[in-house]
């Protein structure tokens, strides 16, 4: 991967856009992980700071670490951003339509909320929401529908989770967003590795075996690669195709 | 279109989902209208009264019309339903994140907070979220990005809105679902006539020669419709593609 080139393009793809859309400028939830420093860093290299606005909204009742490095990144890219908690909104979910408070669902609503909040947002300022998503969490369905990967464009969801990586470096980004530990930061102390049970060289490592080049499953597993762990990536990659497409819609007008 | 045949192919769609996803049901936002109305009366047919959830969450803050008769198909229907008032909810979104007040901003949080509701329900009860929507909102880009367009599958999509009235008379709905004007009910005494400024028998008149037999513009108007109508429904169409597919994701991994 030539992250120079890389980086041309998603600068060339983002002023594209806004000359197509005749938008202003975008919108970006900066969480304090790696893949929207990535995002927030390269839209301002392409538009400028003033045409970038970040929404810092912590999944949590208390603020934590990642808060306080996405102010600081916000406030290092000079773009306008904005803190604002969620939980009363998921809270006011919550007392309309009580539920079991099932930690995936309290996520869900979490990732849902920070959608609709980004996208007043754009709506009132005729802005473009970007996705920071990347390509190892949307191949296995590692986000929320209608909630994190719901946004206009993705500049750099076709990069491999440990691809970012590299691209961060590229960017010259502080290295605590290259070392930390990736979270959805839907819940407290929420780990990727955790949740999904692998690191992401390894998801990486199968998902371009299993995709890029076609392998099987057989073909994959080896010494460091359990049997398991690719019938894993390889299940959630399956079972999340519904999630990386619109509302299946029944055909039903005759053939021409 | 043979409507009988219609109604099967419906059903048997509705059927298998179920049995493909291992859900447990549907869950249908019923707003009174005569599109939600089709589709819950096939789920029901499909699946049986107790496998159908129905959501009424009246897009005003004052109770209508439209919310009585959503009511009263959900009991003439024997579904399970709950009424949920979500001016709280958008309320919420307006005290945390103030802004100008734009009436489609406004509406465009109605359709989302009515989605992120209806996904509470899924999640909770492992069932599915059913689109309402018609061929004719879909390919003009009418309706709310990751709002009410936002589901798993969509049983009745493929069929325009002046078809979807010949489906609920075959299926014996009520007159007055019917007859009543068409309103995407995100605000008082909305009228999609008076917003989209046609009626669906012209738009629908418009978007088959434009879609389905691919004619041109100055083919299409007569004396019955204008080229200025004919443009518009043409516009508005393609200026909404990016309303029908999900995030455009940046190509940037080098061609195999």
């Amino acid at each position: 991967m030539d992250y120079s080139r890389v980086i041309e393009e998603v600068k060339h793809f983002l002023n594209r856009k806004l000359e197509k859309t005749d938008a202003e400028g975008y919108v970006v939830g900066v969480s304090g992980g790696i893949d929207s420093a990535v995002t927030a860093k390269l839209a301002v290299e392409a538009v400028g700071a003033d045409n970038v606005n970040g929404w810092v909204m912590p999944g949590k009742p208390s603020k934590n670490e990642n808060t306080a490095d996405a102010i600081e990144l916000c406030e290092n890219l000079g773009i306008n951003y904005r803190e604002v908690s969620i939980e009363s909104t998921v809270n006011e979910f919550k007392d309309v339509a009580p539920f079991e408070n099932s930690k995936e669902t309290l996520g869900n609503i979490r990732a849902r909320t920070r959608m609709v909040y980004e996208y007043i947002d754009a709506n009132e300022n005729n802005l473009l929401v970007l996705g920071t998503g990347n390509r190892s969490e949307l191949l296995i369905g590692y986000f929320t529908k209608y909630g994190d990967a719901a946004t206009d464009i993705s500049p750099v969801a076709d990069l491999y989770k440990t691809e970012i990586k590299r691209l961060a470096e590229h960017l010259g980004l502080d290295k605590k967003f290259i070392d930390k530990e990736p979270s959805a930061g839907l819940w407290d102390d929420h780990s990727d590795r955790e949740e999904i049970g692998l690191t992401y060289h390894k998801i990486d490592l199968i998902l371009k075996q299993l995709i890029e080049q076609e392998k099987s499953v057989k073909e994959i597993a080896n010494d460091d690669i359990t049997r398991q762990e690719v019938e894993r990536i390889s299940e959630m990659h399956q079972k999340s195709s519904h999630k990386r497409s619109m509302s299946e819609i029944l055909e039903l007008r005759p053939e021409k």
